[in-house]
């Protein structure tokens, strides 16, 4: 812990006094340190900087907040667990890769016999008093122009009785030690070390942007102005790495602090100015004084100013409440995070809350419209009362887009919805035709032999035949009333249409239509209507008539049709056979 | 090569003459091997049995077509590759891991001077004639009752030459060698090899199983019967068990030979008995005969019927016509195959082809929607000739659903489309408050001050005071009229609504109530309702009066509120001040 810069986010653009439209999402007005975000070399800011360059900002799309706060918890729990060493007074081994943290924590407790009491006592007293400073200054926020600035007076405190009491020597209790003044002279970064830290730098790049940039826009939104994401990408990259030659922290912007410099009338850079001045005179002067400050007073200030991250854990019953999906965001979020490290885990959290979206699209309510009334809306059957079929027709909606990890369960649905069992319907009628084609075959071999033979067996075979006939009549006349005579497929929710989804349409046309139902379309938008031109949809048969605006436009189609009595053509040739054979 | 046993696949249920209703997608109607699908140890089909048991079988939803097409081609690209040191007669080192590929084929480069002459010649010989008589059957398809069994032929004559030749110590070439004859005895699977396989084994089951199932279903429906997809997972995986003890190949299934089994007339279990005992019998007593059989032949027999995979081609330029979305699917499956093998590459093309998803979602097409005419039907502006905006209302429609990922820019074009730059009018309206604020301090100030001093500069200061009130009013004027009374957000294309989703959509409506803009929400589906409803977008001021079945609805509403010249609570409130305060 070589030094820490303090930064805290400001802005540009118009300052006018209006009182603040959002309340501060963090009621603590104290300032968090930059714990949260760990320490990066200079190769972070570098990818930001290039991030930047190929307008890289709209990943920061991705990071929703039910990630962003699962993420910045577990991240509070990396720290703790990274400071639990200092608190205790022990030496655990060093881990790294997945896991690490559970590792850390086993050594930790495994070690706790060797706990270094006067370490434990300092972080003690320090964790009570700062947390009762800290409520103290929430009891007078009001009343107090400025909270109480705990963490300094705890850090000289600390230091005096260390220094007094002569912690080290006396109880062995670890000190910061030997505290460089003045700046360090620049230093170029380690390549070496990169290919170490990279997928770190590269998490940190992401989710530090994610934090500023989402800062930047509710007071962007506040008092009236834009944020260019990529600007600011290619400004907090180009910030970094100079911090970065200077080995100073990461930055990124404190939601708590820069809350406190708003709410106290810092809104220009002026305050940002007066606030690095401040610690340019800490740095070069008063840091020396501070050598016999026990670490573990340091953790102390950590843990209870990490407070306001734990607090983030109350997220969950809230999202329990209004979203479910996200609630599992937030927890996968906050588990791959603490398991897998800020890294992996980033990554892994973007992948779990994109593939929520495919689960969600996924895993569509499926329904059959009906009629409201004498109107012309159409509402899912099950959900009102006052809605009824339209006889005959039937209107089928699934909730969500149509493409290949749903269209066989459309296909499905459809066959369920509406009641028909589109194999076994179309088996029977190939065996059907297949019946009928050999029975023809029969009569002409038969005619053929009647021509030869005597007509003693004439009644007999007539009664055979007869008999055959009916039942395929029978079953013919079973099919056609059950039937509906037209499936309209309502495609309104559907946002675009893959290959798949066109082939899936394509087969249910072809499939109902051998069945002679109509398949009328509804809804579609003109990228749909595109997709089905360019994916081979229609052909001669099948033209832009099956296309309707509204489901009312398609009812009305199908009844006309009805009353009319024609048929489309595919229907017509294959029901006037039986007709015509008689 | 131990031994590899034909399978094709077979199905259960009625068997109608009836006149094929899908051509074969591979014209060649010859007998493809194995090969593309690798050899594997037990563990695969106990993950199969494994996943089907818990109904792991919806995976298959997620590799559509132009993935397994692109995964197929690439796979027969990594089999081209292991087969090149047989045809050149040459040990190039063997490698694993990510960009294999690429490292054996540049030490296949690097070892061509060390070819041996003999292995090239009869490779390509080989080659030669199997294409050639290939070339004949398909000519001939329509003559021969059954296609020459060319493969059968070259293993036979390739044999004898190299048996009479003495191919092996005249020309070094690399033959067979020793084929043990009879059934291997069972062995179990080596456990300590689990973990180096476990990752192909993975592909390998989630692959051969999707191939199996996707041509079972092309058959199902064919033939009008169902197909169970965890029943045939789980007895793909019992298969796949017990040929697993005995060294098998893992079971998949042949597109062009079954093809060829069924147009032959084979089509049920007896078919695939038959060419079980055939494959038996060679086996136990024929093998044997074959050990001067050249590698280079069976390469050579591997690359031609390889040669279906290679015209699958043929998809990139026909998904460019119909597909670019799911051209890339295709072609980033094949590279990402190609170059990080089948099990990682299987893994990255799945996720690839699921953020083509959210990419697709993720940029909607945005755009304001007018009134047909005198219809009720409202179509996008930009693409219609005859659609006229409704004035004083603007309805926004994003093609795709709402979610976190284009949340932004949904507000983004929202304000573009409407040309209102809300930030700035926001801003603008704040600095007119604050302003109006100050003034009445002052006023109030000099009311006081006024008290006691003497009226000499009243007239002066009226001036001034009017001269503000002017700016002021102005500023109100020109900000009322050009602005819509309402924007209708149309919701029907949106699938689902996450908190981010929620928020949103809250945002626009505070955002534009502020300046006086209603905010109406039309095509909601159920689900969203009750997304909007948990999520906490209801509450006293917004009730669920804002949401309307149809643009239309919302449009006649928004029109008989102007008409009634009442407005909405929070607006009434904010627009008469001024009118009150002159």
């Amino acid at each position: 812990m070589d030094r820490g810069g303090s930064t805290s986010s400001h802005w540009h653009g118009p300052h006018p006094p209006g009182r603040p439209a959002l309340p501060p999402s963090e009621s603590s007005p104290s300032a968090t340190p930059q714990a949260p975000v760990p320490r990066s070399r200079p190769l972070g800011p570098g990818l930001q900087i290039l991030l930047g360059l190929v307008h890289f900002g709209f990943v920061v799309t991705y990071l929703s907040e039910p990630l962003v706060r699962g993420y910045t918890t577990a991240a509070a729990i990396h720290v703790v667990v990274s400071q639990l060493k200092y608190t205790f007074g022990i030496s655990p081994a060093r881990f790294s890769g997945p896991f690490s943290l559970i590792y850390t924590v086993l050594e930790v407790c495994y070690l706790l016999p060797q706990t270094n009491v006067g370490a434990l006592v300092v972080s003690i007293v320090a964790i009570v008093g700062l947390i009762l400073v800290k409520e103290l200054n929430n009891y007078l926020s009001k009343k107090l122009p400025v909270p109480i600035p705990v963490e300094l007076i705890a850090i000289v405190v600390a230091t005096l009785i260390s220094w007094q009491v002569n912690l080290e020597d006396k109880y062995g209790v670890d000190v910061v030690g030997l505290i460089p003044s003045g700046l360090q002279p620049p230093v170029l970064p380690t390549a070496s070390l990169f290919g170490q830290v990279i997928g770190d730098a590269f998490a940190l790049s992401v989710v530090g942007y994610g934090i500023a940039i989402s800062l930047g826009r509710i007071f962007a939104l506040k008092y009236g102005y834009k944020v260019d994401a990529n600007q600011e990408l290619i400004a907090l990259g180009l910030s970094n790495s100079v911090g970065g030659i200077f080995q100073c922290f990461a930055i990124s912007c404190s939601m708590s602090r820069t809350m406190v410099q708003e709410s106290t009338g810092g809104k220009t850079q002026v305050a940002g100015a007066l606030s690095a001045v401040v610690i340019l005179f800490i740095t070069l002067w008063i840091g020396t004084l501070f050598e016999d400050l026990p670490k573990a007073v340091l953790a102390a200030i950590i843990y209870v100013n990490l407070q306001g991250m734990m607090k983030q854990f109350r997220d969950i019953p809230a999202l329990w409440r209004t979203s479910r999906v996200d609630m599992c965001v937030w927890v996968a979020t906050f588990i791959l995070t603490v398991l897998f490290n800020p890294d992996l885990g980033l990554a892994a959290s973007i992948a779990f809350s994109l593939l929520t979206v495919i689960f969600r699209t996924q895993l569509p309510s499926y329904s059959l419209l009906g009629r409201v009334g004498d109107t012309d809306l159409y509402r899912p059957v099950e959900e009102y009362n006052q809605v009824k079929q339209v006889p005959g027709v039937v209107i089928f909606r699934s909730s969500a887009t149509l493409y290949f990890a749903n269209a066989e369960m459309y296909q499905d649905a459809l066959a369920e919805k509406t009641g028909l069992d589109i194999t076994s319907i179309l088996s029977a009628k190939k065996k059907l035709e297949a019946k009928r084609k050999r029975q023809e075959k029969k009569e002409a071999k038969r005619a053929r032999k009647d021509a030869k033979k005597d007509r003693e067996l004439q009644g007999e075979l007539e009664l055979e035949k007869q008999k055959e006939i009916a039942v395929i009549k029978m079953r013919e006349d079973l099919r056609d009333p059950s039937l509906p005579r037209a499936v309209i497929l309502d495609l309104s929710p559907v946002n675009f249409l893959d290959t798949v989804g066109v082939k899936t349409i394509r087969n249910i046309r072809r499939d109902y239509g051998d069945i002679g139902i109509d398949v009328l379309l509804t809804g579609c938008q003109t990228g749909v209507v595109e997709s089905l031109q360019s994916g081979g949809f229609f052909s001669g048969q099948v033209t832009k008539a099956c296309l309707f605006s509204t489901n009312h436009d398609a009812v009305l189609h199908c009844l006309s049709e009805r009353t009319d009595g024609s048929h489309t053509d595919s229907e017509s040739e294959e029901e006037d056979m039986p007709a015509t054979s008689f």
